[in-house]
């Protein structure tokens, strides 16, 4: 897409960023988050103080939030931490990708040295996909630690690249 | 050590907990914490509403400290994580093993399915070894993610295991 534009969310994103994030949370197969949480409780924690959260949007209509912070603190807070969210009617558009990309210039801009992800559910192939190639690999591998709303417990990964 | 309590810390422990956690803090070279934090900002950490802490008591005297707490909310809240502090003039007396063991117990009423470490740092052998002695395998490798005080970037691995 190249008539995306990337920016720092304000507070009049957040209905924007509910609707994306509500039917991720419900359907329970990505996130390691309350399936329950209401849109309340929802941004409070996408808003989080530490967290640096964009949205991606094109034509005026926000199709994708994420945000990075410190994945540890103290002696780990080298290492930054994404999360991501596309709106679902959006998907196949190469927005994911774009914030990616996108989270690893913002993660460089505030001193981060590099970019991990805690827990990829394993059965999120477009996930592991996309990561991998944008140059992420798997430096670990959690056993069933993701109960699938169909699978049943999980594996998921942990995903790590220098930035 | 066969006359160690392990019991619910209390209101009334905390000078005793920060008095163990405060000499590791300032090492800065087990935990991914801010090496700086003074007491209040330790024991606020320390005891978080999230944390089930307990300490370990032998003639009186506090001599550790743990807490467990779920590693992960939503479909990833059936896996513990725990952390621990021995004082350092109590080392040497099985003081960690016993803490370690009476957190699987824990865990384990409080109806976890597994115990996951994050961020086990790869040069504190003593716990890799005895962490590896009790069960748990290494099921992830995070490369240079701790800023060691003296040795730089180190590794830290993933530890997990069933209960």
């Amino acid at each position: 897409m190249t008539d995306l534009l990337i920016r720092p969310a304000q507070s009049h994103d957040r209905d924007a960023i509910w609707s994306i994030l509500e039917p991720i949370l419900r359907a329970g197969d990505v996130y390691a988050l309350p399936r329950d949480w209401d849109g309340e409780r929802a941004l409070a924690y996408w808003f989080s103080p530490a967290h640096h959260v964009f949205v991606a949007e094109s034509a005026g209509a926000v199709l994708g939030s994420y945000y990075v912070r410190a994945n540890q603190l103290g002696p780990g807070d080298h290492v930054a931490n994404g999360t991501y969210a596309t709106h679902p009617e959006a998907r196949g558009r190469g927005i994911a990708r774009a914030m990616g990309l996108h989270s690893f210039e913002t993660a460089r801009a505030l001193g981060f040295s590099a970019m991990q992800f805690n827990l990829v559910v394993a059965t999120n192939t477009h996930a592991v996909a996309l990561w991998t190639s944008l140059g992420l690999r798997e430096v670990g591998r959690l056993p069933g630690v993701f109960r699938h709303p169909t699978l049943g417990p999980v594996d998921a990964l942990v995903m790590h690249r220098p930035l």
